[in-house]
């Protein structure tokens, strides 16, 4: 970290909320990933360790006055300080911090960055079937972040997000993700391409669905695979519905009609994860 | 449902913010099951219609005017309409209505009822091995509803929760839970007598937490057990990790230190449930 020196020479004292930096940061928060050069933005000590932790490099990092303690253990954290070296580190007045931050009782760290950019070969590995999460109109973003989290633990190579799907940059996303957002492989694409191109690669389709009459045990989760996640309310539409080559049903003894989306999903990531690593020990 | 005639002589027009029965739904809403009577309060169709499915009769139910379809929308769905016919219903201007519920775009209708209560006894079943869950300083509402409601799905027989765990009747538990909280035998107890209860009625107690080392799937969960669930980010504490019999880890090939504390126990839960199935087959 900067010694006293250093920090004198590298900080900018923002005095306006009008100054450009806090204007493209506040932008950031409400229309993540929309801007001029496309930065997303993200708050706290945890998630900012996360995106260094994933190779990021942040444009720019915002202290709230007095905070200069929270980068320095922010650094501490980081597998390097490469990435903080080339970033233009800002000082802000609370009042300003807190105009440009999402959260209600903000942290004293906030950092604008370009977000990973994936393409369709990353979501498939080159030496494990495929396991990919396809989400559609999955509106709340604490579900598809939980999701996100879930699905680097059980080893998914990546995730497809169909058009209605909550934008993947939302503060609420990236949190509960708790910075797999950073590594794991999301692309956005549109639903003709996703069925077209998941059936040319081979890769079997499985709706998830309240009513489906594949018991996810049953299922052969080990060969290369997507899991679709529809709406929390109304679920998957028809077309989708008729377009997955099976529906799974994940057993519950109890009388409840569904699980949470994110639990279904993380339930069935799970499941695969156990599948394979029982045919992994078979072999 | 009430015809017209039936509905001018059942219904109070409330015009005062300070009605007592609208105090008690605003009291209910912000200290739930703390008031004179102990009412907890609810909003919108879903949940309505779920408590009444539960066997509970609400003291009161509040309709925004102009909103009498919402209430013919839950008879619709309920049961029997006995438990409607003993509430008062009480129908309120839309900024007295607002005034008292606890969302920011809320429905027009909610509830004032009692709870249900439950005892130790509720928490063991007759005819199988219990499958208890156990939250210690669980913070987040949403977790501790949507375990709820995971808990019922794969046919957990109650929950225990200790002190620091987030009130069961906040808004937001019941909303997560999508109406298990209202049948799920839930007790609130210290851990001391927790301990010391479950050890004498031969309940195998399996901490979760990120650095277990008995991988679930080799953890013998058909046995009578509880699963103890942590703070979201501080996990469990010394103490109760060195009561429980054995350290549970959900086997996760990707790079994450943890899930999220409502996925983990739902993961759980599911694999108790998997199990049992598996070994009912076998018999």
């Amino acid at each position: 970290m900067p010694n006293a020196t250093e920090r004198a020479r590298t900080t900018r004292i923002v005095q306006s909320r009008h100054n450009s930096r806090v204007k493209e940061l506040r932008a950031a928060f409400s229309h993540p990933g929309k801007g001029e050069r496309g930065y997303i933005a993200l708050e706290g000590e945890l998630l900012l360790a996360e995106a260094l932790r994933s190779g990021l490099a942040p444009a720019a990092v915002f202290i709230r006055s007095g905070q200069w303690e929270a980068l320095e253990r922010v650094a501490a954290k980081a597998p390097s300080r490469a990435a903080l070296d080339t970033a233009e580190i800002l000082e802000l007045p609370a009042d300003i911090f807190s105009s440009a931050v999402d959260t209600e009782s903000p942290q004293g760290i906030a950092a604008l960055l370009a977000p990973p950019r994936f393409d369709w070969d990353d979501l498939f590995p080159a030496h494990a079937p495929a396991l990919l999460l396809v989400t559609a109109s999955l509106q709340d973003p604490g579900n598809l972040g939980t999701l996100i989290r879930s699905a680097e633990a059980f080893g998914a190579s990546g995730i497809l997000t169909l058009p209605g799907t909550v934008n993947l940059w939302n503060a609420k996303v990236v949190r509960a993700s708790a910075g797999s957002v950073f590594r794991m492989p999301v692309v956005a694409r549109c639903e003709e391409e996703v069925l077209a191109r998941l059936a040319a690669q081979g890769v079997t389709l499985f709706a998830t669905t309240a009513d489906g009459d594949l018991p996810a045990t049953q299922a052969a989760l080990t060969q290369p695979c997507a899991l679709l996640i529809g709406n929390e309310g109304a679920g998957l539409t028809p077309h989708l519905l008729q377009a997955a080559d099976a529906r799974l049903a994940i057993p519950t003894p109890g009388p409840v009609e569904s699980l949470n989306a994110a639990i279904a999903g993380s339930i069935l990531l799970y499941e695969a994860s156990r599948q394979r690593a029982a045919s992994q020990r078979e072999q």
